[in-house]
């Protein structure tokens, strides 16, 4: 019984990641680099989004947003109004809907998505701090939000996500006043579980740090390997 | 392919109702209530059970607490503090751990549980918005604690958890005077989703709604219908 529910997984998995290399082909082919975005609910990314968004990226990048939900449009809203192009993917056709974007997912959004328009695609997805990091969908790099109100423990219990990331925005810092927190020990736990992991400061609120994500952003595209693929 | 993947669907749902039953007989057995208590990462589930906890319950109902993580045992050292039974549960064996928790991982715990001592058994979910609401684990009642810091939309983009309990504790109110949220717009998408469904506004730092929620903690205990199952 074991044996066979462990190969299931694994069967999963893998064809998770060859439509997520078959992803990765199509944004090669457009020269569009990818960003898996992810949080727990609530943690802002979206807005955080908004004002990393609202000017043009460094080095003119163009960006567009593939945006995860359970269900509802209302991110997808919010991001439209920024004049970036925006493409809602509703994950409840299940039972009480899938708690993670996968590849095959992004792959039914890609006919909506002007490829050969932008730069960089930023795949927002459902929010979730275990499955979401468990699924590759062809991005280049994962990035992920967590606010300070969820405390300090957080990279402890759910370990592989804050190791699945290149970036950790530890959002929300105007509420630091107001919190119970210790940012140090924060910080401290996020190196324990992936050593030397770039962080962030940010607040959607008052700006602080969205200089620098809007600059990692910028980097992200300019350290883009030139398409292999035949176009 | 699509007719096979949902039987497949079915079939884990109905060995997951099949386990729960099994579990709700043996609550049933011991007498215990069994609350099934929900949230995102970071909500404050078990700030608000430290507070609720912290003296004996409303009928001298005597507690104890099934703590699921997918990794450490932080939470259930904090509750162990307490002096009520607390039984630590790590959904981690797998790839990069379970996103909720199912019937068969609450009855491996049983054992470790002194069911006989204790009238209300409280067991606090992975954090998580969608999963968890999608399997019964052989409890009574399901509670989700919302804290104000995740935004009015939550109800909107995670209908089933919000229709799945028959509490919902918004918590962190202390928080409210520093957040741009409209407390009457999220209990409005509440009621959307659930209408009528009881909510109670909880701070785990001043103990606002503390004693509203160990009241109604105290009345799920009462209303227990007696055994039915031979002992």
């Amino acid at each position: 019984m074991h044996r066979t529910r462990v190969r299931v997984v694994e069967d999963a998995l893998d064809a998770n990641n060859t439509i997520a290399r078959a992803n990765r082909d199509d944004f090669d082919r457009s020269d569009v680099t990818v960003l898996n975005l992810m949080s727990a609910p609530g943690a802002g990314k979206t807005a955080l989004l908004e004002r990393a968004l609202a000017q043009p990226l460094p080095g003119e990048a163009r960006a567009g947003v593939l945006e995860g939900d359970v269900q509802g449009s209302m991110d997808a809203d919010r991001l439209a109004a920024l004049h970036v192009p925006v493409v809602q993917l509703n994950t409840d056709n299940g039972f009480g809907g899938e708690c993670h974007l996968d590849a095959n997912m992004v792959r039914s959004a890609l006919g909506h998505l002007p490829l050969d328009e932008i730069d960089l695609l930023v795949i927002e997805n459902v929010g979730n701090l275990v499955c979401p990091a468990e699924f590759r969908v062809g991005e280049d790099a994962r990035a992920m939000v967590c606010s300070v109100t969820e405390g300090e423990d957080k990279p402890l219990k759910y370990p592989l996500m804050f190791r699945a990331c290149e970036l950790v925005a530890i959002n929300k810092s105007d509420l630091l006043p107001h919190l119970d927190f210790d940012l140090d020990k924060l910080l401290y736990n996020v190196d324990v579980v992936n050593p030397g992991v770039r962080t962030i400061v940010t607040s959607a609120r008052t700006g602080e740090g969205v200089e620098e994500l809007r600059g990692w952003l910028g980097e992200l595209v300019a350290r883009r390997v030139p398409a292999t693929v035949p176009g």
